[in-house]
């Protein structure tokens, strides 16, 4: 969709420096974005591509607006005017309400007119769509399912019974929502013997989920995804799990059964976090980091151990495992490696 | 379904305190429970709730006993009670016998009358599904696969041709069993050229494997999954790889090619073990922990490095990467931070 | 099928020594290959089996010809010459051109007449299927995808909207490439505003990529895997990453954003590598490792820590948590343990 950057500076309240009628109707790096594309820059590093940028405007903050060769829009955070403006030249294209003649739709099953059900999806009793709603192809939902306005769910999603999603909800293809928890109780013969998972996953609204990831279903109370919170590919969430509102998880994370984790939290790729701890709101946690206790106060938590050429880290590791040795030795001028 | 606290008592073996005509339909924390409810305590963090507790029966160890305001169920592990307790009064569903018109069935697979087989399923040739098992919808069986009786495949479960499972099986929504495994050799110009995985996967009675998870096939002869034991969700488990009975494994765990582990073994979240190793019965390897070499004693094994403070942990791995340098240095009074 | 020695020995370009008109139609491993099976000797652990190898046939190097209790075929890299013979005794099953009357094709997708597609397909608008092209049962292919000549598809493979696959490429069951990078810029009200993804996941010819994998689409540019690469299962790519031609990555990778990987790499399980990053060609990175910077030369890199018994583990992690006092105090003779 085509833009003038008139209509531009008004949606995002940003001033305009350059020919207001100027039209764009693409993005694109500030290295490779061309005429008739908008882009930005945010980054320090980045700045260098300023001077020769060939885009139709430059998305910028006011120290940079001089060096900028072409039109720019002056504002506090051009990634977050990026972020709107790439959607109003990019609308999602609307759904086509509808069933599917392939979707298999039980009949109690309460489905908005403004629905699009997807090819071969499953929707099962009792399940409960609002306006607005969109399945992609082959998305399965057992009974009791609810899907808030707006939401819309990617190819292969799966939500087990009971499941509730609040509005604007978007969650990525091979999803699973409502597994059972990982409860076991061992007998007197050591065996597992499987604890009944009774509670449901509940999902607030502006949440988005991402592909292949898994949330289980609560033990005996829900599962619960705070509103506005954004979790990743391949993440791991188990039963009980609560999730505060605004909170951004890579991928990769594991979260194990009962932990709390708090609002406006940030969690790195790859980080694991035990069961049964509270982690406080604010609380940044870097990249492979393991979480071993609760967090009461924000900040920023590391356990992380960065690469390094492997003969390099083979030294440090043997010495690593020498540590618990009597203090001495390590002044002793002994050598040990 | 609501039982009596007889019946409890008997099911459970279980000495009653109280009224053995009290019914109970439901059961919740001892924190939340309330009439009519069943709960537990066996941790001791949580006994602060029990004097409090407005449930209809505790199940709980003698020495609780005395504190609990309402009826009592006394046993040795309540924990394991309430799994068979809950599981009493929360019977699965069963599912109806049936093979739903829209799913898509071989002429020469082989299924028993009492079989579920869900909306939008594949049953590929000559498979086999004996009594009582249940296919949720849209799972997909290739051709060759036999599934033992009392098996539950939730939404989207993936068996590749020739996989086997036990009887009582239950996997989770996603999972895909029999997947090529990962084996390539390079070629003189370095490409890879793929080695074909012949062997299956087979899973003894009563495993449990969690959603999204991936059980690979065998390279030469096949990859196989103990009785009794139980996957958690996004658990990768490589072709070869051999895991003893009654092994339970946390999420986000991945196990190279042709690493064996033992029975009665638990594997924490996020661990990671490589390939070709020989793990003992009765290992347990905590959370996030990277198995490199053969465990032959049983025992519990880590190195997982629990957070800090980012400047705090920035100082540990300031000092680990010098680690490597002449002792001498250590013990030299010379500043290094 | 049954091959001769004669013709492996012309398909391997190898030395026979024995008998050119024994048969083969099978393989097994050095220790349990038996008559009419095919075994090979690469790794010098296993040659303790070769005296007694009841095999009809072992691929091995010239300085083990001489142990070789039967037939054998000499050649200088046993192992990729195993990859061969398998390849030629068990060739793929050819599928049946065709589409399924399940399977929902929409009119505007161009579909070569010699191409598979499985039961409960689904095959957007302005989707092209070379020759040779097989989708097993329950892919979805959102609009516009391309996928080269003789890749295939496993079960429940999900390619989002615009997703470009090369020729030969095969993917398996689960794997979800296409969905939307993880991209939010926080308002003033720290909610995430979404920044759409606008490019595409573009796969080069001979590709593989393991069951459940994720691969991201481009946020502005596209997702790219070079040629001859494969990839695992549960590996998360992220948006606008690109891998090199050739390289291998072992399951349970996270690779974060706009990060370029050389090509001839090697990734071992469960490493994860922050975005924005490049890594040279040549490059192996040891499994559970953590890549925080670029690296600019070839070379092996790590940063996994080994487990130990726990009892010595908490020793060294408590030391390691006090490395950041005074360095004075190491050589002071204090007991700090």
């Amino acid at each position: 969709m085509a833009v003038t950057l008139a209509q531009l500076a008004k949606h995002l309240g940003a001033e305009l420096r350059g020919d207001a009628d100027i039209r764009v109707s693409g993005v694109g790096t500030l290295e490779h974005a061309g005429p008739g594309e908008l882009t930005f820059l945010s980054q320090s590093r980045l700045r260098k591509h300023l001077p020769n940028t060939r885009a139709a405007v430059v998305l910028l903050r006011q120290v940079d607006a001089q060096d900028c060769p072409v039109a720019c829009l002056v504002m506090d955070d051009p990634y977050l005017g990026y972020a709107r403006a790439s959607a109003l030249i990019f609308p999602e294209p609307e759904a086509q309400p509808g069933i599917h003649p392939s979707a298999v739709v039980d009949d109690s099953a309460q489905i908005h007119p403004d629905v699009s059900v997807g090819p071969l999806c499953v929707v099962g009793a009792a399940c409960v769509l609002e306006q607005g709603v969109e399945l992609l192809a082959g998305c399965i939902l057992e009974r009791d399912c609810r899907v808030g306005a707006g939401s819309r769910l990617g190819p292969r999603v799966t939500l087990c019974h009971g499941t509730h999603l609040g509005k604007r909800v978007r969650i990525h293809g091979g999803a699973v929502l409502g597994a059972d928890g990982f409860g076991f109780a061992p007998d007197a013969e050591r065996r597992w013997v499987k604890i009944p998972q009774l509670g449901r996953v509940v999902v607030g609204d502006d949440v988005e989920i991402g592909a292949n990831t898994t949330i289980d279903r609560g033990a005996l109370e829900d599962t619960v995804i705070g509103e506005g919170a954004k979790l990743d590919n391949l993440v791991m969430v188990a039963h009980n799990v609560r999730i505060g509102a605004h909170t951004a998880i890579a991928g990769c994370v594991g979260i194990a059964g009962s932990t709390r984790i708090g609002s406006h939290c940030a969690i790195g790729g790859g980080a694991g976090i035990i069961g049964h701890l509270d982690i406080a709101d604010g609380v940044t946690i870097t990249a492979m980091t393991f979480v071993t206790r609760s967090i009461r106060e924000p900040g920023v938590y590391a356990s992380g151990v960065p690469h390094a050429p492997v003969r390099e880290w083979n030294r440090s590791l043997a010495r690593l495992r020498r540590l618990d040795r009597p203090v001495r030795r390590e002044g002793s001028g002994e050598q040990e490696d």
